[in-house]
């Protein structure tokens, strides 16, 4: 076996791991605005580097009597949220009209880049519910009708009265074209060295006909921005027409399988938030959970959502690789996620990707790390394609150094960690650990 | 408040936070071998380097009827443990005539360095399996008397001819000096910069009248090896008289609050271990648990364990300074300790200590990540003594940068966090993430 692919033995199993994506529709990486959305950016001043630092998100056609959008959200589990992230939770909350959860109905993001407004106390509170009443004014709609999405330092203030005025300028301005989406993009970018977009399209055939779903996203990586705080901002954009529990359920599988798949260095920031809004301006009755155009909307928002996390962990800070693993043959899908998070998370495994170091050791370690149980015996590695370990044939395996490291020196490095006890698949991004991120992370604030 | 110390406002509520340490016995950093035990260490050839790779620890005085001590044990979480932690494992059991446990009775330990005997699978142990019997027939003991220590590269065999070869000529040599205690503790190190031991003398009154109790430990830090992983390797030797049970009661006591409160790059090797044993030479009935005996002895043990744990975090590889990050004020002490170390471990305040920026954002972020709720307005951080942060006066303080950051460059630093809301108290021992550690660890390995 040695030095042979791992691809057939696993794909005996389960015919998911040639590749793990293939069962998810196509994403392009460019901004598409889907129907029934508007959005504008601008530069009000909130970062000192000049770029972009203001962007709304407007639903409906301009119109006055246009209704509010379904929305779900899911926020970070830092214990420590920022402004924006309690004004959201509790917009969205009194949003519903029956139940309560991560979800409601809305008419307009506004998302500020720059400053966090995270331990900011109740003075960072009072500062984005006078944003959000000044949207709402603008606008015309209520205030828990507008959601906030921001980024940057944490401990400063958000300098309210540029923003305002900024609302008054852009809010006009807000316009269904490609280019506002991408605009969008970059104005919640901060150390990102590049936007992240991604859209993909479903057709759907119903009792209405054929008919073809668009779903779009934006999101801004776990690049580090002075003083260098993580955060995790995303929104996803439909036209399809769905109810906010639907929504909600479908932008939790596509989280668990994506998102939560994604370490850059481990740390979650206070700020974390990824929105996901249906318009329902493609028309049609509203999507069923569980129906076939439930599963073709929850593939494309998770296609979307797995393409950008991607995104995120190849910019992520310093980073040179994106880092895939892929696990199959565990007992079941959670443990494989698991334990390939615990890969993608491995210090000392994304040091040696940055050496090019086709160092299993490492990966075996990891993985031992997971909390799951291994059995050696049926524990395979495989770098690059290259098995390296197979504990079936006393495992190290004999393999050609110089081939491996020359495949690994590549911008996408895959890990296959197979476990031989079962169907359960996953995997996980992260990228390698490099001086540059030390680096950039260690800088004096001053 | 702004600038002022934290000590005081923190004491008010725990006294032990001034400083949390002065609840155990001073240590100092010599080996000192305790009554009842021998040691020797030799180079066999297992390392590259021709340093010293071969080292056992005997009980007893060197007779024939040499009595099996006391053991207690704590072994790897990883899901792929190493051959001699599954060995280990199995002889204590074998010892124990009643019960189960992570205790036993042993006669000696056996270590080798350079090699982890790791990821060897069936091959692995058996060679681990002819070392031990071959070190038991030199002594004249049982098989299951004898438990291991290894570390070294994963996924490479141990040069068992060299090392019973060796076995022949150290068994005779053993010897209960302190330079022979000294010799162990080299012989295990690995990448580490310089050796790790501690002592401390315990004081007892009792029934038999005054007599004082030794402890010595000796440890290898978490630094690392070709191919350079990291592996945490401790024994903690008295000759204070206790039971199994009970030195497993005090060796698990002893590591929540400093071993597991230890965090290098956050990679838990497959062959962790650290051994208690206690030879009873000091004289006097076994030592009871709760009693003020049982309770001097749990101190002085954890004093030596955190004193060891503190070592190997300065000595992490790359590191430039230890990190403690001390926590008060929570609802109860595991939550704190778990505060603590989510700080030390965050990759962000790693990065932010080496690069002596009193970045209070990190430190609060990192906090919120510990899963554990936390009240914006009571969190109060300081910095190397200076308070940043006091939620009570609304956040941030305006201090001195230039000041705290130099009271920042020091090879130790403390930080901490207080809750506001109970009587809890941790810490949590870490290092600074360096450009070293990542050049360390990203070369290839050939």
């Amino acid at each position: 076996m040695s030095g042979t692919l791992l691809d057939s033995s696993i794909g005996a199993r389960r015919s998911v791991l040639e590749p793990l994506e293939s069962r998810l529709p196509t994403v392009t990486r460019r901004a598409v605005m889907p129907a029934g959305f508007r959005a504008a950016a601008a530069t009000v001043g909130i970062k000192l580097s000049g770029r972009p630092d203001l962007a709304l998100i407007v639903t409906g056609l301009g119109r006055d009597d246009d209704p509010p959008v379904p929305a779900a959200a899911i926020f970070t589990t830092n214990s420590l949220p920022a402004a924006p992230v309690r004004l959201s939770q509790d917009h969205l909350a009194r949003t519903l009209r029956t139940g309560s959860g991560s979800f409601g109905w809305t008419r307009a993001i506004v998302a500020t880049s720059g400053s966090a407004n995270a331990a900011t106390g109740h003075d960072g509170d009072a500062d984005q519910a006078a944003i959000a009443g000044h949207l709402a004014s603008a606008l015309g709609v209520q205030v828990e009708q507008i959601l906030a999405l921001s980024t940057g330092i944490i401990g400063s203030r958000l300098p309210v009265d540029r923003i305002t005025a900024g609302i008054d300028r852009l809010a006009p301005e807000v316009n269904d074209s490609d280019d506002a989406l991408e605009a969008f993009a970059a104005a919640i970018c901060t150390t990102d060295s590049r936007i992240k977009v991604a859209t993909t399209s479903v057709p759907i055939e119903d009792a209405d006909g054929t008919r073809a779903f668009r779903v779009s996203g934006v999101a801004k990586g776990v690049g580090m921005i002075h003083p260098r705080m993580a955060t995790m901002l995303a929104a996803i954009l439909t036209d399809a027409p769905a109810q906010p529990a639907t929504l909600d359920a479908i932008l939790r599988a596509a989280a668990s399988t994506t998102w939560n798949q994604l370490s850059v260095d481990g740390d979650t920031s206070t700020n974390d938030t990824v929105f996901l809004l249906a318009s329902g301006a493609a028309g049609g009755p509203a999507i069923q959970p569980g129906s076939p155009s439930g599963a073709a909307l929850a593939r494309a928002v998770e296609a979307v959502a797995r393409d950008l996390a991607r995104q995120q962990a190849a910019d992520g800070e310093g980073a040179t690789t994106l880092l895939t693993c892929q696990v199959s043959g565990a007992r079941e899908d959670a443990e494989a996620r698991a334990l390939a998070r615990s890969v993608v998370s491995s210090s000392l495994v994304k040091a040696a990707v940055h050496g090019r170091d086709p160092n299993w050791g490492r990966i075996a370690a990891a993985a031992g790390n997971a909390g799951i149980p291994i059995d050696p015996d049926r524990l395979r590695i495989a770098i690059a394609g290259t098995l390296v370990f197979d504990g079936s044939v006393s495992g190290a395996q004999a393999f050609d150094r110089e081939t491996v490291r020359a495949a690994m020196d590549a911008p996408e490095l895959l890990v296959r960690v197979d476990l031989g006890v079962g169907d359960g698949v996953g995997e996980a991004f992260g990228c390698d650990l490099t001086e540059a991120y030390v680096i950039e992370n260690s800088e004096y604030t001053t």
